[in-house]
């Protein structure tokens, strides 16, 4: 058991993984799932990389706020610009929280500023910042660089379902160009199968074959039911193995499987302050189903020999 | 030469085929593009598969269409259940001619009879639907059944570019749920790889992990632009071979190729009056550009040895 996930101790959660993997792809057993329908959906903040003390996303809008207040003095006043430029991340978690607790008011600001950068900005280059920032900036308290809060058993997890010719895609709420930008990369999860939040496109006519510019108009929030919603879209396949860390996942984690086919639902709890943060708000009702439901909770501290890569 | 797209006639559009998959696969060569990138995007009514008389999955509509309007006697007097309920089929056919036109006030009442159609209707049902009248139902005038109304040069190519790592993508204005029903089937395309028009999903939870299903509301309508738009939400990539036959897959082959990637775009011509249909209503511009541009036109006439299966 050793050589397979290293990172991860034997506990009972390893050995759910190790179990499921081994049942689906034996080709004689009841639950053999063929190759083409080995779909694993993966959320991305907090479940494989860190999103506290805010989504690293955030980060990376609140920078770009900034820069915007610096050439535009009279956005100083007005939120979210306002928080951007004064640093004030206490605003900005407040967002959040809110939003966990069903208020979206304050987060509605956010996005408000979020689409008015977006407008105009061709694809490539919100990819190419994004892979730039997450490659080159650090995390606040971890003394790590972005690219390294990925968590290391779920790289292991993600490369060991590859192995057993599953397909790998996120799930996120997070924004899907700014994922494009370092999918591959951080995750070996190639572009195509990243399904994320998006604004609106335009197609705009150039000399060279046209370019996909963003609007200001928000297309997806892949959060809660339209997470199902979105992996049908875009695959039309349910998934067999789904995994996650809060309320929005919830949809998600009980759409894996359906009628007819096996599944694995996995909840990460965050559950070790000594080594990364501990925290359920978000999380409540997913860890109440993971209890009654019988899925398969992943404490980072008793089934996590190592967290991050290095 | 003759092993290789036995269907296609000796002449510069095979070649032209031939040269350009030689090109991009040529490790050594100045145009090579990796597996991961040789995306091909195919149109399909009129593209893969016969659309006159009429659009087949028009047929699959107005059937649907008779039977509520046979349920519900009211709806017999209003179009586009009227048309359906007579079968007028030439009002049908004037309001795509119109559409072409630029004029979509009849397209317009179709699709609300459409919409009518969906809401409520789980996704499975829908392609289980679709599949069953692809297999079971005849084309009107070709003494074929519909399964049949594919074209055996596009299914020799591709195969073809399968066989040379080409990811293969259908990217029609039809609806997408429609075409999953039978892509496998017909064209080796596995379901993921649709991207089509499609109304609105809500989830509903159940007890065997929720339900997908279709509401009354469009979401995609996928032509135009909008093909450009849909490759790239789908696949963060730009298409390096591209198929159509009409001015609605315009924007598709001009996206395609990009600034650095090489492309081969072809438009299939319709022809061959006598072993298909003869028109080009609606192909008018995407006429214009393959010649301005060098494009590769495809003459069912005089490229195609056999146009059907069998």
């Amino acid at each position: 058991m050793n050589d397979t996930l290293p990172s991860w101790h034997d506990t009972p959660t390893k050995r759910a993984i190790l179990d499921f993997v081994a049942a689906v792809t034996d080709e004689a057993g009841p639950q053999y799932v063929p190759a083409t329908e080995r779909i694993a959906v993966f959320d991305n903040d907090g479940t494989l990389w860190c999103e506290k003390p805010m989504y690293i996303q955030l980060d990376f809008i609140l920078r770009q706020m900034a820069t915007r207040a610096a050439s535009e003095p009279e956005l100083r006043t007005q939120q979210p610009w306002k928080a951007a430029w004064e640093q004030d991340y206490h605003w900005f978690s407040e967002a959040i929280t809110n939003h966990y607790r069903g208020d979206d008011s304050a987060l509605r600001v956010v996005l408000g500023g979020l689409l008015a950068l977006s407008e105009g900005r061709v694809v490539e280059a919100v990819e190419a910042s994004a892979k730039a920032f997450v490659e080159n900036e650090r995390h606040p308290t971890l003394g790590l660089a972005y690219r390294d809060c990925v968590y290391q058993p779920m790289l292991e997890l993600l490369r060991y379902l590859d192995r057993h010719s599953f397909s790998n895609y996120i799930v996120s709420g997070g924004g899907r160009d700014f994922m494009r930008g370092f999918s591959e990369d951080l995750y070996a999860v190639p572009r195509e199968r990243v399904i994320g939040s998006t604004v609106a496109y335009r197609y705009v006519e150039d000399e060279h074959g046209g370019a996909i510019v963003q609007r200001a108009d928000l297309d997806v929030i892949n959060d809660g039911p339209d997470k199902a919603v979105q992996i049908w879209s875009v695959l039309g396949r349910r998934p067999i193995l789904a995994a996650g860390n809060s309320n929005g996942d919830l949809a998600m984690l009980t759409f894996a499987g359906g009628p007819s086919l096996p599944a694995l639902r996995l909840l990460v709890v965050h559950d070790d302050g000594e080594r990364e943060f501990e925290y359920s708000a978000g999380a409540e009702k997913a860890l109440g189903m993971t209890l009654s439901q019988g899925w398969t909770a992943v404490s980072m501290q008793r089934d996590w020999q190592q967290i991050f890569p290095g």
